[in-house]
């Protein structure tokens, strides 16, 4: 018996990433025993080309990208990595070729991080590419990350460096000099702050990852924690890259994918980890006031990115 | 603050949906205690517009058509339902009285099969609506249902009736008349057979659901089980409105999402359950011979339907 287009392309491309749990893909669900004593935790994103990616990057990298979105949810959540499922609505033109890349990146990624593929579904669209990915992690109960617990007088921390990714999508839409190709692969391959997400754990108050833009993500640490926020932008963190790029801008753009957290006074983690102290928590309503260099408050025209 | 529209929308739709487990749908991701002991059974599911569903289809119907598509699976393994996560793209035009429509039939089935929603995400496309759902079900370990367990001797068993899903689509598109509406309900809003799996646990040696033809779907069965399938056709059951439709075509149509199962000789689930002996399993290349009323092999220009 031939297979119908839908479940030759499963068979082809998708089967040889399954794990045991996944049953090869064969039933209609998979079977996952969750590890004893242990919370899950979950999270879904969507990514649509033209959206979320450029139609013209790498399939290589367009995988990668979701899972690692995804895995840097569960960084934010100071969780471990366990497994995930994905739906793909492909246009029906799609080479073959470009689901091959799609799924070599994606074996890369899961042997990188240890993570299995459960099960998922592959569609047609009339429409641009659409992915979706469910990610499955574990954490000690009790022990998980969450966005509300900053107080007043806790030290505003953040990770890596801020506005690579804003500025990565400029230079793969070619209107930017990226010589090194530094800027386009931060966008293209976020890289999630798992083992600062574990370092973490028992030590912040609050933790998010920053996707939308630094200033709006610190809003809803915020509204979270129901406090306010000084954000010293002089201290933002910048790579070589993103020195002399406009500040207000790299503040504001999307796909950071880095880690925002909040410390009592005086903590530290472990030596080792890049993060850098960009401000403090303060009493008062639900919000963040931006300073600049000299001290004086920065107007901003937009705070961060929306996705709808 | 006020929020950006991608968050606006998810406060004012898709908060009040969410449980404990899902933090409001404010942090990361959400946390889930395991039920001790018990396995999870995860499957992920997409559909897009003009694919799986028409555009005009009432948006009350088009989620709960994404979760009971989803909880067919957890039936098809005879697993318990517990949560959800959905992703979903949507064109930037859409009216807010169509995601308040979305909204309230998803409430409407969480309600129904106990269920709660645990996350998402909401983006935009410049394509068709493209909506994508994780489900969670649970299972005392080693009592999944399987598909690779049929084997020759067996007796071949489907639930409900076969072919309305296919002529409902046909109805809900005008092509065929549907006097009293019972057919395009059937395409619009398929009843998940969760007793039905629960009832066949220890009981069946297959099982899946029927969702892309029952021709095809039984082939799949029989590959994964080894074995070979007689279908006999005038025993397959039709509702009062499929009567006089051409039988090939009711054979091999989508959307049925009614349960397709083995028994070993002589077993019969509890009484009251809607289900008819349409055939047997034999020995030999894993196959379909489908015999019509006379007992003469049967011609079928295809098997079922592909999504891709």
């Amino acid at each position: 018996m031939n297979l119908p287009p839908e479940f030759a392309l499963i068979a082809r491309h998708f089967r040889p990433l399954a794990g045991q749990g996944g049953l090869d893909l064969t039933d209609d669900a998979a079977l996952l025993t969750p590890p004893p004593g242990r919370e899950l935790v979950l999270a879904a994103d969507a990514m649509v080309a033209g959206v979320h990616f450029l139609p013209d990057d790498p399939p290589q990298t367009i995988g990668r990208k979701l899972l690692r979105v995804n895995l840097s949810d569960l960084a934010a959540m100071g969780a471990d990595p366990l497994a995930y499922l994905m739906t793909v609505a492909l246009p029906r033109n799609t080479p073959d070729s470009w689901l091959e890349g799609f799924v070599a990146g994606l074996a890369l990624d899961q042997a990188e991080f240890g993570l299995q593929v459960l099960g998922g579904d592959t569609v047609s669209t009339a429409g641009p590419v659409s992915l979706s990915l469910t990610i499955l992690g574990t954490v000690a109960p009790g022990q998980a990350l969450r966005r509300g617990g900053a107080r007043p007088g806790d030290t505003l921390w953040v990770s890596g460096t801020i506005g690579d990714g804003y500025l990565g999508l400029r230079a793969a839409r070619g209107d930017i000099a990226d010589p090194d190709g530094y800027l386009a692969t931060r966008y293209r391959l976020p890289t999630p702050r798992l083992a600062l997400g574990r370092a973490l754990r028992g030590l912040a108050t609050a933790c998010m990852d920053v996707s939308d833009g630094l200033v709006q993500d610190l809003g809803h640490l915020c509204r979270a924690s129901g406090c306010a926020a000084v954000l010293e932008a002089g201290r933002v963190p910048l790579s070589p890259q993103a020195r002399g790029a406009d500040l207000a801008a790299l503040l504001t753009g999307g796909d950071d994918y880095e880690l925002l957290f909040a410390l009592p006074p005086g903590a530290m983690p472990a030596p080792g980890m890049a993060i850098t102290r960009i401000g403090h928590f303060t009493a008062g309503p639900a919000g963040v006031q931006v300073l600049d260099r000299t001290g004086q408050p920065m107007a901003l025209s937009q705070q961060g990115w929306s996705h709808f």
